[in-house]
């Protein structure tokens, strides 16, 4: 059995769309963002970085922290959704650090000076939301030639399409990107990606209202 | 023999740096960042994100863009600086991601409000010169237990070593940070990391004022 601790945001996803796509038994442990549960003396003895997504599997007594190398290790622990063939394989790694280097810490970016900060900051703004645009675009441009982003189905595109579907939070516009649109409802339309994506719970636009700065 | 595409950046040194321990042949080809050539139609048919550093392995006809997943593949290629057995191999997996994910693009936005953007925006250069302090104190608390960051040195003190010893071009002290420091020199005295950030020539201070805006 595994331990999931997460909370409802894009890296989370990105470890519960995993667990469900391997269709890995697992339990859910919700982190208290809001409370500051990720900063405790507990919670840190599993992640010294105070970040979430975490799991622990309890089989091996192991613990994995950054949302990419939970995808590895499941990937690597089940051998699905991440070919073992060299040039597959490192494909598959490109799309995945893209995410994990690129759009992931971007659009993190666009929602702080967006959402978060009190002080409006045009320039910063501007910034983050044209970066995330021009990132968009290349996946669009690959995935016109691509059904998925690296051969069949795979972690890559779990990683990206968590974070590309929340665009919306960012400010950002998909229109034009038809590619990119087909792949991403593609993608909502598995179970075990919507089903990866309400947990620990469903996100309704009320909430997301709400729960304002400490979202994400 | 590799053909490296590259420019002296942290990510490109990544790259340099991974093939320089890894006694790897291979031939440089410095991207003229300044002229634009990352944008240029031959160099996007490698990377279609526009970035350095690339790699072809020419045996294998076989190109890879992400300085993280160029270093995990030449890990795999070589069977070095990343163990094969899944726990020690996830704890070399999840301190390359706290670079990919956390170290590199902090840093990253850090120099562009600190260093290359004309407006000055303080709380945007307090924001991230305060979020990489932290994530080298993140680092410097681990380091205080382990000698390297994931067992013996791998590909995760690489990727971070890179990007850590530029923390003056972002303006972050590393003052305090007695084990952060002992892991940055130890690294520093080893001929081969020195060997590869000086991939595509060594950089100089007064070259690095001149460079500008345009460095990284």
């Amino acid at each position: 059995m595994i331990t999931l601790y997460t909370a409802a945001t894009p890296n989370g996803w990105k470890a519960s769309v995993a667990l469900e796509e391997m269709q890995l038994p697992y339990e859910v442990h919700t982190v208290d963002l809001r409370g500051g549960e990720q900063h405790s003396e507990a919670f840190r003895s599993l992640n010294p970085n105070g970040r979430i997504p975490v799991i622990v599997d309890n089989e091996r007594a192991h613990t994995v922290f950054e949302s990419g190398a939970i995808m590895l290790y499941l990937a690597e622990k089940t051998g699905l959704f991440l070919p073992c063939e060299p040039q597959p394989r490192s494909q598959v790694l490109q799309w995945l650090m893209f995410q994990m280097g690129g759009v992931g810490p971007m659009m993190g970016q666009a929602n702080v000076f967006y959402r978060y900060l009190d002080q409006t900051i045009p320039v910063a703004i501007e910034r983050y939301q044209k970066e995330v645009r021009r990132l968009f675009e290349v996946l669009d441009t690959h995935l016109g030639e691509h059904e998925y982003l690296a051969g069949d189905y795979s972690i890559a595109d779990m990683a990206n399409w968590c974070w590309v579907r929340t665009y919306k939070w960012s400010g950002v516009s998909i229109d034009g990107l038809e590619h990119l649109r087909r792949w991403k409802n593609s993608i909502e339309a598995r179970p075990a990606a919507r089903r990866g994506v309400e947990v620990p719970h469903k996100i309704v636009p009320e909430e997301i209202a709400k729960a304002g700065k400490r979202l994400i």
